[in-house]
Parts: C-alpha cells; sequence; structure tokens
C-alpha cells in the first residue's frame, strides 16, 4: 500500500507522466508554519540537472492544498502536489514488450496484468519521491528538536571524495551507471522512542528506506562490521547516567529504541538500471531473448540524488515516534 | 507496538522470567493440518546446548490453546504459549543500577520509568523469539509453496566453514562473544507480492528481521557489493517470459515486488552484549562510572540460534503477502 | 485519522473554502473501466440545488489525476480531486469567537489551538464528503456482484412519503432544518465476509457510516425493535442450504459475518445545525452568554443528499471486505 | 481480525470449549498498579447465575501471565487468560448439520469450510468477551479521570424497572428469550479526542460496541429522536468557555469530537438465539426443513450480562485516544 505512519501517515500518489504527483501528509498538528517555501531548499537537493542526472527538467513546484491556512498547520491532512510538464511519453512505449533489466517492468506486466501506467516507469518512478521530500520536509519541522545530516561515503566503489568527479565522468562517458552508500546521521532525537520487537527504530527506518527505489541495505551504526567483532568491542560502554556512550556501535539504538546517541546509519544504493548501452532481455511477445538500447532520459547516478529523501523518510519515522510518544 | 502483519497477523508476549511466553496468530486459514509436534523441529533449531550457546534449558514446549480442533486450524486465532521453568531471577537485580553496555537496561529504565521486568531481559529477552518461530513454523504450512533456508555465512569474522568450531572455542574460552552473517533464501513464491513503495518486499522483510534482537544490517541480492557495480553489471538480464533471470543482483525482487527468482537477503548478527568479561558502565545511582561483571547464563554465540527466527519472521511475510494477493 | 480501510483504503482531504477537496483511493485492483463519467450519478445525487439543500453552487467536477491509464485502473493508487470555487469566506469569520450550537466550532477551537480553518466549516465541511462519494462510486464498480440502494423512510419525523413537500416547505419557511431516517440495502453480497468481534460487518459498516457528519445512529436488521421481541420472534429461520432466511431480522449479519441475505440498515440523521433563527451561544472572549445569528448559506436538510453518501461508504466497506476474502 | 486499537490494542482469542480464552492487552503505559484481583468486580458483573442467565457454572478466574511485574505493569504487553472448566461438548454436535437459527452456525459453516470449532459457540461464543471485560478494567485504569456507568433501560419491551423481574420470569417460564437496551455514559473525558471522519469517535465506539455478540442497533445523544427535531430544538446551547451545553443531544461529541460534555449513548440488544422452544431450520447434508429444538445452557437473557462489556469496550476506545492525545 502507499501510506505509512501510525500517527503521523504519510499517502503518496501519482504517475511519472500523469496530470500530477504528491502526498497526503495526515496526523501533522496545528500550529507549525509551514508555506510552500519551506519545502523548496529539500526539494532543490532532490532536483536533477547536476553532471550524472537525468536532463528531465522539471519546475517541481509544490502547490499545499490542504491542510495550511493563514500560514501555519491546521490540523487536517496537509496535501502538497506538484504538476508534470517535461514529459515524453512517446520515449517508453517498447518496453511492455521488451521489460528492461533491473526495472519494474516485468513485475508490473505481471501484478497489474498489463494495466500499469508504463510511460516514464509509471507509479514506480522515483519521480514519487518528490512526496516523499515533501512530507520529510513537514516532519523535520514537526521534529525541530532532531538535526538530520547525510553524507556520500561511497561513489562508484570509491570512498575518496577527490574520485568523486572522475567517477561520474566515466559513468556519463560509457553511457554506464554507477551505486554508492549514503550515511545518514539523527541526532537530537529523545531516547525512549521505539519498541522492542516489531515497533523497532530499526524496524520503522529500515521499512522507510527500503520503500526509496535503488536501495538494496541498510545497516545501523557498526552493522555489518559488528558481525566481525567481539562482544567486547563492540558493546558501548555508557559513560554518564544520560546514557552518552563512548563509542556508538550501536548507532543510536538498544532493543529497539533510541538510547540518545546519534541515529546512524548507511544505505547501499545500486546502480540506476536505465543505461544506454545494449542490454539482453526477453521479448514478452515473441519470448525471444532480443538485444534492447534504452531510450529516454535517466541519472547516470541516482545516488546523488538519494540522501535528501533518506533524511525525508527518516523525518517522517521519527514525526512519527515522536508523536506517538 | 508488539503485533505485525495486515491479514496474518502476528502478537507476541511474555517475558524471561514470567508465567510464559507465547503469540497470537489471527488470519490463519481455516482447515491446515497443526499440531504441537508440527512445531517442534524449527524450536528445536532454535535451541540452546550447543558450544556456545547458554546452558539456560527450557522445555519449549509449546501448547496450542486456541484456534485448532480436530488436528486442524479453525480460522480463529491460533494461541501458542510456552511456560518457563529454568529461571534464575536472582541472577539480575543489580542491572537496573548498572546497565549493561550493548543491552537494552538503560533505554528500558527510561522508556518504561522503572517498571520494566528485569529479569532476564524481561520482554527483551530473545526468548521471546520462541512465539516468533511458532508462528513461524505455521507460516511456512501457510506458504506450502515456498522453500526456506538459511545459512551461516560468516561466523566471528571467518567465511571459511572449517574455522568456525575454533572460532567459537576461543570464544567461549575468553569469556566473549562473537557475531556472524546468516544469509536467508526463499524460494518458490509467487511473482507480484508486495507493492512499490511502502510495503516493497524489502521493506516488510527488513521491517521484520529488525525486530529480532542483535540483528544491525540486511541486504538484499548483491546489497552493499551493488554500490560498487556498474548498472551494466548489475542489471539481471531476464532469460525466459517467466522471468527468470541470469544473474540475482536484485535478490528476486524489482520495484519492491517479487520477480518469482528466489528472494535472497543477509543478516548481520552482531555478537551478543552479553559477555562475562569485566566491562565499564555507569552507576545510575551514584553517576560514577565502574567496573561491571555480569553474572548470569547467556550465549557466546547467539548466530548459531538465529537462523530459524530469520526463516521464521521471512515466512511470516510471506504468508501476510499470499494471503493478501 | 482521515483513511480507512486495509485493502480498499480510503484517504481525504481538503478544506470547503480551500483550493481544491479529495480522496486518494489505494488498493484498487487494476483493469477496472474508469472515468470522470463514472463518477458523475452518485456526484448528481449528493448535489445541492433541490428544495432545502444550500444556494451554493458548485460544479462538483472530479478530475481523476492519478491510478488510471487509458481509460482503465492501473492498480497505483487514484486520486480524486474537486477543485473549489463558489467561496465567500467572509460569511465565517465570527464563528471563532460565538462557536455555532451543534457545530464542531467549540471543538475545533480546543482541538486544533485555534489554527483549524474556520471557513465554512473547513475541513469538518460535508464538502469533505465528495470524496467519499468519489471514492464510493469506485468501489461500486470494484464490487459489481453487489446492488446498492437507499430510501428516505422517515423526514422531520414523518414516515409518510406524501408529506415530505410540505415538510420542507415548512422548515425552509421558519428557517430551520429538519433530519430523518435513511434505509441502506446492500444485495448480492457474498457469504462469509466480515469476522466475529473488531471486524464484524457491523462494527465496519458503522465506523464508516458514523463518519458522515450529521449521522447520530445506526441499527441493522430490526434493530432497536429487536430489543423489545422475543428470541423465537427475532430469529430469522433458514429455509434452504443457501442460508436465505425467512424474515430478516438479523440484516443480512450473523456473528458479524455477511449470510448472504440482503444487509440492511437504517441511519438517523440529525437536523442540520446551521439555521438562520436566532440561538444564543457562549462569546468565546468575553465569556458573556450572546445571540448569535448565523449568515451564510446552508442546507435546510442535509438528510435529501446524505442517501448516495452512506450507499458510498457501504460500497466502501464492502469493496474491503470483499478484496481481503 | 481479532485486534483493535493503534496505541491501546486489545488481541482476543478463545474458544468456549477450548483450554482457555484471553486476551493481549499491547501498549498500556508503565506504572500502573495492577492485579487480578482489579479485573475481579467487572468481571463478576459479567458472570452468569443470576434469574435469566445459563446455568453454565465458570470460575472466570483471571491469570495475568505478562506484563505485570511487581504489582505494576511494566509496558509489555499484558496478557490475561481464563481456563475453561465446565465444558459439556457432547450437548453441540448436532449444530453443523442443523444450523440454529439467529447464531452464526451456517455463516460458520460457509466462512471456515467447516473447520470451526463449532463446541458451544467456538470462537463465536460471548465467553470470548472475557478479555474484553478485563481488557476494559484495565482501560480504565488507564483513564483515571473517566467515570463509565451503564443502566439496561429496557428490558422485554419494558422500560418501567418494576416490570423487570416478571418479564424476566415470563421469558424463563416460556423457554424463550428477551432483549433490552442499555444505556452507557461515560463522564469526566477531555475534550478534543477522536476526528471529524473515519476516526470520529461515534466511529470507534460503535465499531467496538458492535463486536459484542447480539448488538443491533447504536444511537449517540438523542439518536434516532434529533431525527424528528427541529435543528433549533436539536442544536445544543453553550453556556460556558469551557463548553457545558444546556442540553446533551450531541452525546458529548460534535463533530467525531468529544466536547467535554458527557459521552451519552444506548445499545440495542438483540434477545438471544439460543431458546429451548422447537424452531425449524435446514438440514445442510438432506436440504430439507426440519424441526430443531436446541439443547445445551443458554442465557434467556443476555442483556443482563451485557452493560459491563459495553462499558469495557468504551474504556478500550477511551483509553486508545487519551493515550494518542
Amino acid at each position: 500500500m502507499n501510506s505509512f505512519g501510525r500517527k503521523f501517515r504519510v499517502s503518496i500518489f501519482g504517475e511519472s507522466h500523469g496530470t500530477m504527483v504528491g502526498a497526503v501528509i495526515d496526523g501533522c498538528p496545528p500550529g507549525i508554519s509551514l508555506s510552500e517555501e519551506d519545502l523548496l531548499p529539500d526539494l532543490a537537493r532532490r532536483k536533477s540537472g547536476a553532471k550524472g542526472t537525468t536532463p528531465r527538467r522539471e519546475a517541481d513546484e509544490p502547490k499545499i492544498v490542504s491542510g495550511v491556512f493563514n500560514g501555519y498547520t491546521t490540523g487536517a491532512p496537509i496535501t502538497v502536489i506538484f504538476e508534470n510538464s517535461d514529459t515524453r511519453s512517446g520515449d517508453y512505449k517498447n518496453l511492455i514488450v521488451q521489460p528492461r533489466p533491473g526495472h519494474a517492468d516485468w513485475v508490473a506486466l505481471k501484478k497489474y496484468n498489463g494495466f500499469a501506467d508504463y510511460r516514464g516507469g509509471g507509479h514506480f518512478s522515483g519521480r514519487i519521491t518528490l512526496g516523499l521530500v515533501a512530507a520529510g520536509a513537514i516532519a523535520k519541522k514537526v521534529t525541530e528538536n532532531i538535526d538530520y545530516s547525510t553524507e556520500i561515503i561511497e561513489l562508484g566503489g570509491s570512498n575518496d571524495k577527490a574520485d568523486y568527479d572522475s567517477v561520474l565522468d566515466e559513468a556519463v562517458r560509457t553511457h554506464n551507471s554507477i551505486g554508492g552508500i549514503v550515511e545518514c546521521t539523527v541526532k537530537g532525537c529523545f531516547p525512549g522512542l521505539g519498541d522492542p520487537f516489531f515497533d523497532s527504530v530499526e524496524s520503522l527506518i529500515s521499512h522507510a528506506v527500503f520503500s526509496i527505489p535503488a536501495v538494496k541495505g541498510i545497516e545501523f551504526g557498526a552493522g555489518f562490521a559488528s558481525a566481525k567483532m567481539n562482544g567486547s568491542q563492540n558493546n558501548d560502554n555508557i559513560i554518564d547516567i544520560n546514557g552518552t556512550t563512548e563509542t556508538n556501535n550501536a548507532g543510536g539504538i538498544n532493543g529497539g529504541i533510541t538510547n540518545g546517541n546519534p541515529i546512524l546509519f548507511r544505505v547501499a544504493v545500486k546502480p540506476t538500471p536505465s543505461i544506454s548501452l545494449p542490454q539482453n532481455t526477453i521479448n514478452m511477445e515473441t519470448g525471444n531473448r532480443e538485444d534492447l538500447t534504452i531510450k529516454g532520459r535517466h541519472d547516470a547516478c541516482i545516488v546523488l540524488r538519494i540522501p535528501v529523501i533518506i533524511e525525508a523518510v527518516a523525518a517522517i519515522v521519527m514525526a512519527d515516534l515522536t508523536l506517538l510518544s
């Protein structure tokens, strides 16, 4: 389903080449100052245009059409819409016959019996994440005490930022794509959020993060590295009664519950499947394997646009947990 | 909260040293042959007793007290309980003053204002996963078409199974603990399960897996390795109209939806925080940092007992998705 | 919260004098023929204009902005919006000082700390039910096997249809308002829908029906009259193996589950609180009781517009139950 | 499904003649004094034994098996169980062939394909409401500020309490059963609870109340009578800034939200379908209509035992709303 959250609940809708995309944000408390301008900084961070991102140009202009009155949230559902404009639907028609490797084309065909909107990825498009970013910007206002930040710590296999530019150049030059790893830090959240077991903070954040297209892994604190440690190395000593720990291998979460130290997690982003190189796929009409060259505009490196989306879904989770506490 | 699932819904309850632990499984279809015996093989796989696991001995004898009649599920909620017997509560009293590093003691104190049952970890205890394993065994019967398997692919930092035994010996000998990585394969599930975005199969599985204590990371298919690949390497070519792919870097999931290839994910398990070595922590009464030596019985390597729990939560997710489809 | 349904999930948003009102319908199966025209008949039944209804004139023109492609539902969320046009916000400003009797003004002030959009009732407005009617029209297409009908069986205290016209005239003439009772019949739904206890069909239908403003009572089958019967009178004899009953005092539901006979329920609708007669209320600034004469346009008899809304929410419930079964 | 509530969540399980019935109450705050004794007064009010109630005698002895430690709630799920003892399963076997009029036998057969536990009504039994009453007693402790009371305002068609005794005698004497109307008053709850539309207080209370077997109608405040009033009669004048109203035709709820005045609702309870008189039903094996005389023990007047159950579900709703606010 397309909604998430128990008390701060986000529903997203729209298709890449439809009339609009957007989000309904239910459960936002009244009295929070909010205007379209508040959403622009995060939307700008998601925008394409930089080297390695799609040449599709959209205004990405948010319109708040409900839930705000005289500059403040009212307590009613907030609806944010983004009209689509720069659409070239002619580019995509062949993909219901030749499903693209690494894309959702084949599963869409099976799941929706051929009725899915295939234009530009339809409802699978990364464009739907506009609604997530808008909801995230609102969630950040709900959790003013919390500071969210992200950093690309690996790009195209390199963890040396000095290489990032040449890595990107190479991907564009070779008509290929690259992935990367994004680290997110959430500072200042109260201890005691989350629950043991099913509503652990890791459960909720991972649930939200895996709703972002192209994400294939997540780890908290020391994560996969902790699997190589001894308990004596991995355990975080508590050094004051506020629960401050010497190390933060737990990533700010024990027993599923925030411990007041920064929440820290890393997200693996796969290379975008849309590449201009010839690939091989099945022809669903003939059953033959065929070469496929993908037309259309796409990102050589979606990683550049994903950090703000990761912050957004983290903020959505923290807003929900904060309001529930 | 302590329940999970939209149509196949599992609720867990109990404390390590309370009267009993258990699970209520709601939404199971009627007419499935079920008895306590059906739960025993998976429960046995979770049991302690092997080298590196806690010397606590529990019968782990399941009693099905509702939802089964004349040997078949009725369609009403199935309740499975496990009475606790081998409890030694005297071992644990000091931990509300000296919260153990890496444990949930400190967050429990904050979240529950000192009212949490601290005996043996209380409701945070791994013992609560008995209910998950029982629910998982039932979920496996609901999804008879699906085959679940797990393998420990790394233990104490080694990925050579020949080393596992000595790695364990070393952990026990040094009164320390070790972690590891478990790989889970889910074969035979129908394509088309799951949804784009919030109810992606990755979202649901990760949500469930992070409800298992000690899990700190998860990756699907190529996972973190995919972040180092080019799109041309990572994309899985589709080789027949049934969606079979040449490689399975996607781990059986595209656009959040099963593609019919095996679902493949790996889980990072941290070393259990309970070690017998002296550690340092805060005294919550005096505010002084103090040495702490943990008494009580515990696992040097919880990884050995976790594979069946991972299968269980995967099965719970697949049962829910299958019944919803 | 503003969403309802487990598998066919409706979220509503908007304010009476905001930019637009609308609904997001998630979980609708793909492949259902759908266009704006399909929504018009039910929307027309809800429209004002007849004697006893508000002189506010809105086009009530639905725009489907997501979830439909080439004339068919896609399986993605369907968003229907209605732009507001005929708004006269000047009419309503005084009501935050003088909360109107029988309205939500006072509770809105308390719950939303003065930030609620008070224009035309804001998010409390009956105008929000446009989204319900649109969602209901779609739900009816999802449940093609089911026939929904409604009848006003009491108006202004009379159960003689011949009186309805004069009753209405009297209400308009005296600047007062009247209520009534609507009976809804749902024919053709499969037996076996719903669950005992919390998800009984009565629970779900009543939940949905009480979300319609002005509803103050509901009864199923013989309802309150059954409280006066003996068991031997009230029990419905089963006369064939398909479960057909001689009488239908149960209103088509036993043990919370549909029995295949028509679902029958009656809904009490209070007189709309907006009347032009002078009333007495509190001045929230001075604390004095004051006379109040309500300006603005309103319905003398909302009952006339409610039958199609009742059908809509019934259809939403039946669609959800049908898809879950 | 068998759970209810967003933050104070109750799950019920069990069968009339199974091992036990019970409830899991999740989301109860820590630090509330709680023991089995606290549950006894409400359980006693539900008990059979009085004239007009079933001769089945059960100890109805609650055991709290999780979630309470040292006399206080811990914040973990509270599980309350009731072991069954006085079961005579031989009484009920014929009802899968001859479904009883007014009972859930026929729908159970259809929904559960013959696998439902038919003994004593199985999971449809009123005995399952033991879990509701236990959960309600806990919910009352969570909402200490609120006072819940109920009154039988009509019995067997009479609203004169002086008649009740003879009405009951007549029902028992004639081997028939009678229904009635119960009025519930909820005093002292904070204004501002609930939401407009789907989570209106009327929606939530009615949802919960219709989960009680035998309930066929509910009305709030003036309810069905308000349908006969003019707006000028029905509107409740607000007489002070705390929202106190002169009348309470709204039953304490405007726009779905509590207004601080007592919540008032009336519930129609049908006569229990179990009567000893000969009835007519279908034989599911032969397809013939046959006479049926029901054996077993049953209540001639379930109304006597229902008030405390109505209070219980009201308290469950108020606890959930209070914790969410």
